[in-house]
């Protein structure tokens, strides 16, 4: 199990700023802010809630973006690290492109140096035409790069097995990895390979894993040999053992059918820590498995787009600072996102008891999602539960 | 009317390249690459004809974007203006997105310096969020800018009036104008900003008209005042009547229903240049309309969509050059377009005589579009017309 280091107090940041100690700490520090399923276009068709989903990607991105002040550091991040369906439809609408593409020009591009380096084969990483790191491209000024995988919202598809993130990647504002080619004949075949990246003397091995069907991946993690994580070479300086390995992964964590989802044993004993995209309930705080040497974060999604309990504890993002062989852990909360509760109640007194802000429920007896809004702009969302309904997946 | 200018023989430009009276020439001459409907994604799903729309629109662009060579500078031109239709669809698939937005990264970004100015009000040129020319944002490298309007195919639609051209101009790789907000009461009102180009002595007010319902513009342009263009000021060495004014629109030109097509004649005098997109006959070489004062060039589509004759003819992109009030046409040919070949046959002898390439059309007694695909991949298409049938409008 990593140890996680200790930073100086943040509040005397500002008066140590001379300090070659500090300078060093900053300068082998790898900062990485984590979020995932942001959901963009969500309910776009919606009077009410058409922003929620781009408020909340614009305050992750603003979190992310954050100059240097005089007084704090406390976000200036190296890159934004996406864990999957950054997007909600997988044709998602001209206005949700628009919108998205204009949030990560607005926080992407400037003139913020980038300090640090992405060393591995980014041809293998980013296999498309450009086949390289965004901020690698001389004809953009990108100050912010963001990384992310594919999740099953917004997942390849067609001829071109094209992901509404390839559309970002194309416009360099977004460094889409994690892609697979199922390869071999029956269950399929897939190797990852890492984005290797250093900064200083850390150095971190980044595995994406674009969402693959649950079942099939569960199947493959079974199948010797069928899921293959490629270990970095011996490079100057760096020994394999002195990577920090950290895994996106996209996929159904915890099932009451466990073949579909994916169990945390099944992943490689090296990896140090995982972010788990795709499950909506925030929780963000890295947990150690017991036995398996890593920590999960499971940040958890910027948007609810489910009527399930876990979707109504407040959101947060990650801020993950590497530093050699440890890691710490900030959850940053988001305070952009709209307001959820969640009560269950005897389906007897529904209509009586949901009674909120100075309206009702719209009710049936037949069951199913009803809402309704109230006088002051809050959604009243509720399943009316007669026994056999099927919440909605993330 | 305008009279051409004599340029001196290309073919000696590059022995007197220290001469000053060709650098003045240069510096002072406003050098365009006019281009029109070229369907991005037309048959995407088609296994011959997929990349028919993207090999025409890559030919365009490396026309545009040629550099200098020592032998030639005929093709380096200031920017690249499409009259419309630069996409198929009104919501192109992923894959159109990806291809189009590849096509004008690799030729419009790199370091090729700009050498005019927008002088207008950028922000009423270009009301989107960002709101200026591309090549102005300093986080791009922007060295052959793309100004387009949008055609029928690409029309604005949806809650937020949204064009597919406007995700090309959210990326900074168009600058998307002549989109117009109907105001007024009953037929509409709309205004004309020109955007104005200096590049020297050359003053050049640009106006665009994004495609508008034929029968709604054609019922506009004779209702007083409805459509108004707007002059430039009297600007710091540039008089009123100094400026050279084109026109960039799409719509029908000619058609049976005059009702249903705008005339010649509505447009205003002051104008000196008309680019007509929207009919797809290359009509490129610019034709003087009597009593008028000005030109109109037509190109026509880069990809035959319309089993036309029209749609048969050599198809060709137009170099224009302006310097003070003259302009110099050049018509370039495009070699990469599939060639098509149209000829009428007598109905019964349809399935007789339409035999090529060693395979025969299918045919059918009912009429309509038939094709077939020939030992040598020649595709051959062909209307059976039995009478009533109504061809594909562009």
């Amino acid at each position: 199990m990593k140890q996680f280091f200790s930073f100086l107090d943040r509040s005397v940041f500002v008066f140590i700023d001379n300090n070659s100690n500090f300078r060093e700490e900053i300068s082998n520090t790898l900062r990485i802010l984590v979020a995932t399923d942001c959901h963009l276009g969500y309910m776009e068709k919606d009077e009410i809630r058409r922003h929620d989903s781009f408020q909340a990607f614009e305050e992750i991105c603003s979190i992310a973006s954050q100059k240097k002040a005089l007084t704090s550091i406390r976000y200036q991040v190296d890159f934004l690290l996406l864990g999957g369906d950054l997007f909600h439809e997988n044709k998602p609408s001209r206005s949700t492109l628009v919108k998205a593409i204009e949030i990560l020009r607005r926080h992407c591009l400037n003139d913020q140096p980038i300090q640090f380096q992405v060393v591995s084969d980014q041809t293998v990483n980013f296999p498309d035409t450009f086949g390289r790191v965004n901020y690698e491209d001389p004809n953009f000024n990108v100050g912010l790069p963001v990384f992310s995988i594919h999740g099953n919202h917004d997942d390849p598809a067609g001829v071109d097995n094209l992901s509404a993130v390839d559309i970002l990647s194309v416009c360099n504002l977004v460094n889409y990895f994690g892609k697979m080619v199922l390869g071999g004949s029956g269950v399929g075949q897939i190797t990852v390979y890492p984005i290797l990246i250093r900064k200083g003397s850390t150095a971190v091995a980044l595995y994406g894993l674009g969402n693959i069907r649950d079942e099939r991946l569960n199947r493959m993690f079974q199948t010797p040999h069928a899921v293959q994580f490629m270990r970095p070479e011996a490079q100057e300086g760096v020994q394999v053992s002195e990577w920090f390995n950290i895994l996106v992964l996209h996929q159904n964590r915890i099932k009451a059918n466990p073949k579909n989802a994916i169990n945390e044993h099944f992943l490689p004993r090296f990896l140090d820590f995982i972010v788990w995209g795709h499950e909506h309930e925030c929780l963000v705080d890295p947990q150690e498995v017991p036995g398996m040497g890593f920590h999960i974060t499971q940040p958890g999604s910027s948007v609810a787009t489910s009527l399930i309990d876990g979707e109504s504890k407040p959101k947060h993002v990650l801020l993950l600072e590497i530093k050699g062989n440890q890691y710490r852990p900030t959850k940053i909360p988001l305070t952009s996102v709209r307001p959820f509760e969640y009560t269950e109640e005897p389906n007897s007194l529904v209509s009586e008891r949901l009674i909120h802000g100075g309206s009702f429920w719209r009710t049936s007896t037949r069951g199913g999602d009803v809402s309704t809004r109230t006088a002051n702009g809050y959604v009243l969302r509720g399943v009316v539960d007669c026994g056999g309904y099927d919440r909605a997946s993330p």
